[in-house]
């Protein structure tokens, strides 16, 4: 991104990046008068006798909040709710781009408490207050440990999906790549190992849900090391990830490793560490905007040694993009009316997402776009933001899931007029669902 | 709106009313790196040094919410939030058709205190929580008295323009209906006679804002009647209007009365009542969707006495209608980006609505689409809805006021771009301002 401008940047942001839109037209005494008063007094009658009714006949439907203290904001840290609102405008700009989620930012700025984080309690009441108003609530940019119960708390107390995307959505498309990996280098689940460097939000999630595929190790490292049974200082998340080892530090853990996941910070890897893993390693450093090694850097030290990487940049290849995630997680939800975003719906999104890249046939339009005729290899473990069948793929994938979970609250009668429509129409009720 | 069917209402309202647009496109890796990160970092740096530049790069510069808790709706009364929500998102369909404002819609969804009244505090500390995502906030449809604390309180502590428009919506129009009453039958404001049956938000504030016009006697009436020092039963925004009079009841109030103001309910005004009241004398009956009598029954009743009558609908004249108000005050208002909205910011929306009647010079579209010549008279003392200049002269007009008043916080350096292109272009300022 070299390339990039801040005169760019700022005339892009100037302004704003979102508006409304009004889906109806409003011309006459007419409009006026079906759009607000008196009209709209019968639609408040039908939801005052069937609040579920909101989702018929408001912008309810199709709506997600973005939400952020801005706690943990990108690679910027605690800088607080006004200086993260454009991250939740870029992110609103983003769900409508790739998925028409019309989603819109909130961010919730709440005095500090004395230990200078933020109130989870206070923060979780004024979410819970203003959630009626949404289909679904996109958490982001809040920092761990509060985080988890704040995501764990209005999941449970609240009936529409809540989703931190610092926590699953980095999970997710790691762990697609992490499948295509292992089908490209033949190696077995049970038998690799893997390291995991950074324990907050992004990094426990990652551990959580590779541990749904059977993989032989998982080491989770933080800033003091590895999380072992020895160390006294570790918050029930890490405690859950914590083993019984010998290894203490990064450098011990990654020697043998197949697999490093950074979720950590610039540069930390050294050409020790890389040299010391196993054959045919996946490097996924996803430190942003510099990874814990930069490719240039780690080609020079594998030389000739077949090796595979990822960041969490547009300017190299496998980019680990959150993108490739959430707007689709959400078209599948709203789509079905889930409550709840079940594990068996992310990991169906990962499996959709890691099938989508291993599709022989890619579109001319994303041919032409990445100028190359082969995808699926070693820099093409997972599809790029722009392809145009990931929406379809995805969200199919999250509301079959869904449905299958019987977490979809959609009216039967309405799941059977798409199956009847789309059976008339010839066309499989699966890809019917997500328009 | 007889002619309005439920089947056209329920069409309009269909999956909401109300989308997202994106203001710049969003098609390339390369935008991507602007509106998301890593480009969106430079903005986050921005604002963190200067939380105003927030108004630049962000949609902050155009967003109201509109925020209900749902316990004073149209004519339904404490139906909750989630009914009212239709209404809110009514609201923001009317902010952006008539003066391009991005509206969203918020309801706060609190459990009810042991009185079932909402807890002024939590709703307080919740729109506070979420105030800084938005340019201006809306609030609509909160049970008096309840709002007036919710409205000062906010409208103190926060640097955002909060406004309450049950309160204050209907008084502006109101106000300027008068005026046009005064002039057309050349009463003088010093000489007359207002009784005000209804003391709750809307009452209390008409009541606030005629008396800045040096009105002869204002009674206002609430269930119990006249609101008299004899009463021990008044609140404190009551008790600011009780009078030392012999006047116990409506009936007795409305004796030699020049203008009656109903904000109350259905059908409370007899012939007495009527006949009783000063020659030429104002009805404006606002209640909703019934007023207080209806426009035939006042036609029997008066037979070939003259007087004015106006309501809150659309089917008769005069329709007193806050969409003449609300949309153009926040348009005023975030075109300086004004911090609070004075009472002379008010009183000037009031007043350039009334001039605006009485231009002689009524566009050929309004004529057209009112099928009529001749405006300004007993059944044209406000404009109508769709007349296209109101934007202009209503949004200036408060523009101007926020900035005798000192309340506008445009960077001064703005303020003299705008003046110098307006002067550069030839047009006046004042006009520039509202594009």
């Amino acid at each position: 991104m070299s390339e990039l401008s801040l005169s760019q940047i700022l005339k892009y942001h100037l302004g704003g990046k979102i508006a409304i839109r009004l889906t109806k037209k409003l011309k006459t005494q007419k409009d006026l008068a079906k759009a607000y008063t008196p009209g709209v007094a019968q639609i408040c009658k039908i939801i005052a006798e069937d609040p579920q009714k909101m989702w018929e006949y408001t912008s309810k439907k199709n709506t997600v909040a973005v939400i952020s203290d801005g706690s943990a904001v990108l690679g910027l840290g605690d800088i607080g709710a006004k200086p993260s609102f454009p991250v939740m405008e870029g992110k609103a700009v983003l769900f409508k781009a790739f998925a028409g989620v019309d989603a819109w930012p909130v961010i919730i700025d709440l005095p500090k408490q004395d230990n200078g984080k933020t109130d989870v309690e206070k923060c979780i009441s004024v979410i819970k207050a203003i959630s009626s108003s949404y289909g679904g609530i996109n958490l982001e940019d809040i920092a761990a440990p509060g985080c988890f119960e704040i995501e764990k708390r209005l999941d449970r107390e609240l009936d529409i999906p809540v989703f931190h995307d610092d926590q699953w959505g980095t999970a997710i498309i790691t762990l697609a790549a992490l499948k295509n990996y292992l089908l490209l280098t033949n190696k077995k689940a049970e038998n690799i190992k893997i390291v995991i460097n950074g324990a907050g939000a992004a990094g426990i999630r990652i551990a959580d849900m590779f541990k749904t595929q059977k993989i032989g190790q998982i080491i989770l490292c933080d800033s003091k090391g590895t999380l072992n049974n020895d160390r006294q200082d570790l918050n029930e998340h890490k405690k859950r990830h914590s083993l019984k080892i010998e290894e203490k530090t990064l450098k011990a853990a990654i020697q043998g490793a197949d697999v490093f996941i950074g979720v950590s910070k610039a540069d930390i890897l050294t050409a020790d560490m890389l040299l010391s893993m196993n054959y045919l390693p996946a490097i996924f450093a996803m430190a942003n905007p510099i990874p814990e090694i930069m490719p240039e850097k780690a080609k020079t030290i594998m030389q000739n040694r077949p090796y595979v990487m990822a960041t969490g940049r547009s300017d190299y290849p496998n980019q680990i993009n959150n993108v490739l995630g959430f707007p689709y997680i959400f078209r599948g939800a709203l789509n079905v009316r889930a409550s709840t975003i079940t594990i068996n719906m992310k990991l169906a999104a990962a499996e959709a997402l890691a099938q989508l890249a291993r599709e022989a046939e890619v579109p001319e339009i994303v041919k032409k776009a990445y100028k190359k005729e082969f995808f699926f290899g070693k820099d093409y473990l997972i599809p790029t933001p722009f392809d145009p069948r990931i929406n379809q793929f995805v969200s199919d994938a999250v509301s079959n899931a869904a449905l299958k979970d019987q977490v979809a609250n959609l009216d039967p009668k309405i799941l059977a007029n798409i199956n009847g429509a789309a059976k008339k129409a010839g066309i499989n009720p699966k890809i019917f669902l997500s328009f």
